[in-house]
């Protein structure tokens, strides 16, 4: 391997960022980096340092030649790199908070990426990485830019409508879902296919295959009875057996916004009450893991990390980078480009499939029409995201507001423009498109 | 205008009969109708008999040569008609009565047409029009079925998926929003031309123009400024300027039921309270209708038909039917099949339209892209019609649940599936199709 | 009427002026034309001259008050009007004489619009109308180009790629076909409807109806019979009865060349040898038009002039302009964007379509999906003649030699280079896109 | 692995079979082949008998404990069977002859696949292998059918569309020129990957890769300098560098029949005076194949049969089979149902692309938009193709001409219908669908 890799981590200072490391050094053979760069900003410089001086105790312990560099200088992290990786969260777990707590007061369901709470981050977010995808062009235009900033499918599509930077879009969801039913069977997770259908948190698993057999119902049957399929941050309410056979599919675990919304509103009311929202209970684990990660003595991935919600984190991530470097022609489930992969959507969005990943790109397995029970719900949140998009990059206020209605979590315009006005109020300073002279005529 | 013409009413004892009655005698110089049957069931005989003998001082008066006959033998009325108008009403006002009422029961919107109470009127339509058209298929294959029945959009498709009937949707809404834009300027309305975009009930003025000169924006201030726009079964609540302003189209009456629905759900249960039932108050209404109709002396359509809210009714009818007859080449807007009028739904659904009207059908205007601020919900609407449509033929519990969760006014699951109960156990005789063995496994 | 429009017609030294001035005369009524621009470039100043005056002359023979003028600055023509006609012949018979004969040299046909002959017209055709474009983007922004020039798809096609001027290709051919039917029947025209679907001069009728009814069969038993239907331009070689048997709709005439193409061309040939190339017979014809213009008495249109096989012309022409400033809402058969009114053509190419017409523009009546029997030569023509435009505006040597290929009338590569070289090399000045440093790389 | 397979080859008599036999004996570990059946009509028994005992001795010589069968009912065969693998010429090499001499009579292409022969091909080939797929349907509805038999487009398309055997149509061409590439670079195939588009025998590579990076560029560049990528049966003429810088991507050696096609005209007719037709040589090298068969020494795949034109088919046929039957997920280029791959094509239509393989079938890459270049030419081929399987199935003559015309090939209705009468004429016990009662009108 004569190419030597330089890799840019923007949002180094994420408390996800051993895992990365980690995947990083279970692949060394596969994988020459030689350089890689921590990139954060101002306010992250303190969590930064911490990081950095975790990943060269976690590096120097592997013996491998792998020189790490920090950075508050993303230009200089981006320039000639062959990868660069976001990670990163505009406005931080306090913003987050805002954005659990903003809809509850409407009734409407908060959370960090579905529904208005994903609507807001999206909004931070979207300046933000487009920034990031200019530097790219200008730097490093042959660069890959995986994209883990959530939420992925907005960012995702936005990059693709705004940037000719080549991207990825992933998650951690699809592999959750593989691993969970190879762990009901208590088989490799290799074993295990599955035929996914949707946008990025609204996935669908519309067959599993066990060793090349239709095992969906047999799957669907384990978890109605509890062999619970869930993800570490999400509410871990039981699907009804009912809704499971009237689905006939694999729902991912968001899905309980959308089918058991009632009751996660319930849970989300409940549990603020109790424990505040889940990004205050998250920055009492931040700190507990920064904690850990200051320990001069610790040089691997702290097992608590799990705890964190971002599971297969450096399965999805790094193995990715290395099926494209590497040219493997191997399946992973990525947002990108529909392409004509469905005809139920436009060719120009980005959706969430099966494709083979290749040095020269991926290419989605075809996903034909979409089964007509979950069509129309898929389509009403793609053309939300796409609206998003169109309202994070413009800053126009009634494309925001019809973003929003579009969302099928928000039930009325008053509270959509309520929940708006408050986003924006909440976030000043990270919606510089939003300011007050762009929207002389927003009916107020 | 050698041929004479054949019409069959079904559901001719409808309270609505005499505004129908009163379209052909306005066109009876272009409509050279020969035989007019009106066709009733057992239980509306004494309805029917009233109307028909309405119908007969009606023509009488007029000295049209039109022979009027009653039965409640559809197919004598069937056979050789050239056009056979729907107006049925499966289970009568009683059965609307409960779509209302179960609904509100569990915090949802409770319409006779949209949401879940127009879904349990589709479940016991469908069998009966299916009925009617495998009859039409037997005993007059050229007729043309003009359906009113409600829901327009699901029975329509239902029609189109099933049978080879010759057949065209047909509405009031988007001639009462034509007739409300001329009513604000005090113009005729031959003056006004609307591009409708969208699905029945679902349908919107995507530009507005008055003498050809486009006149959206104008309309649309007017909307706002309480120039209302409505019908006289939906509550009147005013459209708020933001959102207008925000969609930049006109939205049509039954779109509050989507944007202001937490508004429209607490009018419905004050209501309901207050006065009981939509349903309800029309039995009184279509009561003292039929008292009026009883008069010997009247011969003419009264004019308290008007706040039954069926306004437009004969110009919508009986002037498509008369465009139909004479190749007219006129705009109507109808429910058609889309045939790639709009690449954003499939080709075989029906979606209401703006088409040219000929004596061989009706060809659509081509649609386009919808515009990106409603397509998510067009969508979504369409798709749980077209999952209606194969749950009530079917029978099958699942897809009947996936129809309701499609429905973006159910919340959940578990409201989905108390619902659908409810409806089930409700509509008993009038759904052969959801009988207790055929879903064994309905996850009860 | 309160407003009076004026009429820039480029290319207005045209023998065909004097039937589109008829046209503006019989239309005074509804079309309150005010000032009336003629347009020539310097070789043909003497004609403008010519038309000028014969014009002036049919005008005041009218006693109308419209104000005629000549000028060689088309921009002073274009500034502020508020319909744009270009009926324009990039070097003129001469080019097209060229046209016709370079590729029966190598066995293809040659014509001015269909084959190598129509995409040598539009290579040079492209950069001047382009010119046209972004004069009136500058110049009279809300102004309607109304399009003629031939070959009218492609250049119609590439106004839609390239320039935001409204536009609607025009051509004959179709009003022509609804003109033989109304003859066969000795009929109105006004009775006849056509289905027209497909391209400009590669349209087809469906279905024809006469007074409603459908009358297809009849129409083609008629056409098989030699009640011929023809252009004064293409040799009348009559239609076999087992091929419009096979095709069951109606041909335009230039279907002939690709359904009838070696007798087309052994005709061309004869017809060469004999009596030079069409645009060699024009020539003529144009000399004593031209002579019979100047006759000081002359203040009609001659009635030589339909020889010149422009028939319908006026009508076609006038009609549209006081259809779209009328806000008719007529059926016109006219070059416009397809917007998905066919699912078996890409949505932003150009098709020859029936369309409603309003002052604010064409709305097509969807197509549906093509016949299947004609549906691959139509998506293969199209394909040539977005290659083509390409070409046209690049001047890129390999596509240009890809849309001959891609044209069906083009056997072999060989041939396609030899034509496109010969192209080039006669066309020198007129065409500045293909000047040989900018194809350094052609596989000389 | 316990599941031992039944594979049933019709047509088991054909010179190729040994070739399958080798394929399987290859992959016997992956490959559990319990009994194999050969299968064939009566005028094929004395091949099937010496093929039977060529492939008992080649499995003897292995040690294998294969059952081999020989019968000439083929529902015998195919009861139960796991794979289906149809290699059949319905009317011999005789019937291929005149597939060939037909056309060259009225100067068209004379091939047996592409053109007017293989439009007779698929007429005959459709009624036998229809009767196959209902006898799969009825014995072994879970069996796969692996269909080689040509031309593969069309009767794969047949299949889809009047089948519901579960299907995968084959063609040596793609894995012939990924293996070319590795000739001309000397590297292992495994190392090329192409990505292919279009139909069978119209396939292009849009890009090659070599070991994952984009070679097309040169791979083109060795095209030319006469490092022929070709195969046995089709005529080696050299590719002209303008042509393939033109094109910029791979064609296949079949595209010389459309883009060279004087040349290819020329060079069949002389090959005709000079040696017969293809299918007369073929004979020659058949009947020494078989000679060499029968040498009851002979216990291997002789490797004279390479110059039959069919290299590569084991590693197709037999590597297809063992991706399905192992679930592999590995890439083959297939003949698979569009369903949206690329949205240039009908959803319905067959395609042939690269798809990965596994139990469940075959999953296409999407393919996205055909490139401009060449759409309008696959459209167009594919048109001919739809429109040959409802002819080849309907017997109706008006659609089989409406076929012929549709082919780029067929210059003209005169040559379309000489062609199809002479066809029909010279097939008439092949062609029960088209006997004489069931077309009265065809126009003679």
């Amino acid at each position: 391997m004569e190419k030597e890799l330089k890799i840019a981590v923007i949002g180094g200072g994420s408390s996800y960022t051993p895992e990365l490391i980690e995947g990083f050094i279970k692949r060394a053979k596969e994988l020459p980096v030689k350089t890689l760069y921590l990139v954060d900003i101002e306010t992250g410089k303190e969590k930064l340092e911490i990081i950095y001086q975790l990943t060269k105790r976690m590096i120097a312990k592997t013996g491998l030649d792998i020189e790490v560099y920090k950075t508050l200088d993303r230009r200089e992290a981006i320039k000639d790199a062959d990868f660069v990786i976001t990670q990163i969260r505009v406005g931080g777990l306090k913003a987050r908070a805002m954005d659990e707590r903003i809809p509850l007061k409407y009734g409407v369901i908060g959370q960090e990426t579905t529904g208005p709470g994903g609507f807001a981050k999206a909004l931070r977010t979207i300046p933000v990485l487009l920034g990031i995808c200019k530097d790219i062009e200008a730097l490093a235009p042959e660069a890959w830019l995986i994209n883990f900033t959530n939420p992925v499918s907005i960012v995702t599509e936005m990059i693709h409508r705004y940037s000719t930077v080549k991207t990825i879009g992933l998650c951690n969801v699809p592999i959750s879902m593989i691993n969970n039913v190879a762990k009901i069977y208590d088989i490799d997770s290799s074993r295990v296919r599955i035929d996914f259908v949707g946008l990025n948190h609204m996935v669908y698993g519309k067959k599993v295959y066990i060793d090349g057999e239709d095992a969906t119902a047999e799957v669907l049957k384990g978890l109605v009875e509890g062999k619970s399929m869930n993800m570490k941050n999400i509410k871990d309410l039981n699907w009804d057996a009912g809704f499971i056979s009237a689905l006939g599919m694999l729902p991912c675990p968001y899905h309980r916004y959308f089918y058991l919304r009632d009751e996660m509103l319930e849970e989300e009311i409940k549990a603020l009450e109790e424990k505040g929202s889940r990004a205050e209970q998250v920055m009492k684990l931040e700190e507990s893991l920064f904690k850990l990660y200051q320990d001069p003595n610790l040089d691997r991935k702290p097992k608590e990390l799990e705890e964190r919600g971002g599971a297969y984190y450096s399965d999805a991530a790094v193995s990715l980078v290395s099926a494209i470097y590497n040219d493997k022609g191997e399946i992973h489930t990525v947002n990108i480009l529909n392409k004509g992969g469905t005809p139920d959507l436009s060719e120009d969005v980005v959706l969430e499939t099966n494709a083979m990943i290749y040095r020269s790109g991926a290419k989605a397995l075809s996903a034909g029409r979409l089964p007509e029970t979950v069509k129309g719900l898929i389509q009403a949140v793609k053309a939300y995201e796409v609206l998003t998009v169109e309202a994070g990059i413009s800053g126009n206020y009634n494309t925001a507001i019809m973003a929003l209605l579009a969302n099928p979590l928000v039930p009325s315009y008053k509270v959509a423009k309520d929940i708006l006005d408050d986003i924006i109020a909440a976030n000043t300073k990270y919606l510089p498109q939003f300011s007050k002279d762009k929207n002389t005529a927003r009916g107020e």
